[in-house]
């Protein structure tokens, strides 16, 4: 039996804007998707635990089937692909047995789709002892994201991947910076948050008022230079300050609202040295950079949130 | 008797970066002080309404004079040094007795100190048959605020004076623009905000992170220049987003507070197609632009707030 653990990340600075090549900080937090893989005679047999899906078992080359409930195929199929990409490597197939957890809220914008197909690759290159170095492994994660939606961030399937902090750039390749490990508690509203409409809702404002909006994506590209600098500095004053600049910009391009706003706030009553949306927005997770996590975290479940203490991390996937 | 009447106002767009020479756009408001002016044969008697000071009495001469309990003469300075203005023109005195209210919340950033020291001036003006022109008025109200305050912004005085939209920008001189009758609804924390802190607070800011607090500076100009368009086509829906999107870069220069951000979703929740602070912010009041007034005054009220109904108006100093 093979075990892959992968981390779900956070985005310290810069998302939406980034979808326009402004540079942004990707970080991996410590709260992670566990896969068991063990292989057995016949059939694949996939067993989640707090998935949204139930257990469901299919025949080798059922990967890509439709043996499978319709409402279930989207879910699963992360996993069903990582399954396949894995096989069209090692041509000799087994029978498997996977079972998942995840410690991400799904659909709350940390990577949650990202450390499933993550940690389930892995764990099959290691059951297999296949030897894929991390880059690959980075590369069919991603394969695996843009294939289920359509399209997909680099960024998520890296960061799971490598951990630490992931600067994403436009044109500039992908890169692992150490981070010195900071406290966060992030706040999830229970909503999920849909990525695609709230990206296309940025979009429409850019189009309608591109002086305006350009420059604020400038604004937050310097944001994510400052920010890189005082993480390796852990400058926590300023680091939260920036945070703060950010979120300001996040409220004007609209993705922000009343339930994210308060737990915003929450935090920073709190003592937060600071807080802000993390990720698409409209719904998903605040994060809260701050030196006392039990208060932050009182005061984001007052607010009607629920708190999930973490800290970023520069571990990657691992395996047992 | 003589009764003027002189406008607050409102900033639509632009405020703190106006501080840099940014534009910005403020407006007359249809809430007004109330001055009623008469002569009597001796001394000076000022009776007051809700501007949290007591009536006074004292000596022809004893504008300047200290006459008056300590902790009043802040407040009543900008009735005296009206009064004195007014004598600087007239050589021959008379007693007086002015009675004043306001419909302004005092400290509350909706101009209060302009338009009490606007009205009185005006008043007088009419009660000595001085003819000043507007501007005059508007430049006498000027001094006299900084002289109270030590340093002042013309346009609340002139808004205050000539009525409808200032334009403010750098190295240009104030002028009156006709605004439609646009629907509009404050809602006041009944807490006061220390201006002159809070700027001192944007400019440290500012220069911490000159790229970033600059490129959010450019953005309104930009908000100001397009709202002033929008403003002009009565386009209610961008007036709206273009207020949200200010408001969004206020939050980022830490002027924004659970308070504030309260009544911002409130307004918003309610129907309003905008709503942001107005003023120094930290405190003081937020608007809403919005179609159902009583709504959006409710939704206000819910969230702790104040709610004052108004609309903005091309009315300055009005004299019966």
């Amino acid at each position: 039996m093979v075990k892959a653990t992968a981390p779900g990340k956070i985005y310290l600075y810069g998302e939406h804007s980034v979808v326009y090549g402004y540079p942004a900080l990707a970080c991996a937090i410590n709260k992670r998707t566990i896969v068991e893989a063990q292989k057995k005679n016949e059939g694949i047999t996939i067993l989640p635990k707090n998935l949204s899906f139930e257990s469901v078992k299919f025949k080798i080359g059922g990967e890509e089937g439709n043996e499978i409930p319709e409402k279930q195929i989207k879910k699963l199929d992360y996993i069903r692909k990582s399954i396949k990409k894995i096989f069209e490597i090692k041509s000799e197939k087994t029978g498997l047995k996977l079972k998942i957890r995840t410690e991400l809220p799904i659909g709350g914008g940390l990577g949650s789709s990202a450390s499933v197909t993550v940690a389930t690759i892995s764990a099959l290159n290691e059951l297999y002892g296949l030897n894929l170095p991390r880059k690959k492994i980075s590369k069919l994660a991603y394969e695996v994201e843009k294939e289920v939606q359509g399209s997909a961030s680099p960024c998520d399937t890296f960061t799971s991947t490598m951990g630490g902090l992931t600067r994403v750039e436009k044109g500039k390749s992908l890169e692992k910076k150490k981070t010195p490990k900071l406290p966060i508690v992030i706040g999830y509203t229970q909503e999920s948050s849909n990525t695609k409409q709230l990206v296309e809702q940025v979009k429409q404002l850019k189009e309608e008022y591109p002086e305006i909006i350009n420059n604020l994506f400038t604004s937050i590209g310097e944001i994510t230079k400052r920010g890189q600098k005082e993480v390796q500095n852990r400058d926590l004053e300023k680091i939260g300050e920036l945070m703060n600049i950010n979120q300001g910009i996040l409220d004007s391009i609209k993705i922000n609202n009343l339930k994210l706003s308060k737990l915003i706030y929450a935090a920073r009553e709190s003592g937060a040295y600071g807080s802000k949306i993390t990720g698409a927005g409209g719904g998903g997770c605040i994060i809260a950079l701050t030196d006392n996590k039990e208060k932050t975290a009182n005061s984001i479940k007052v607010f009607g949130g629920e708190p999930i203490k973490t800290q970023i991390t520069n571990q990657g996937v691992t395996i047992e």
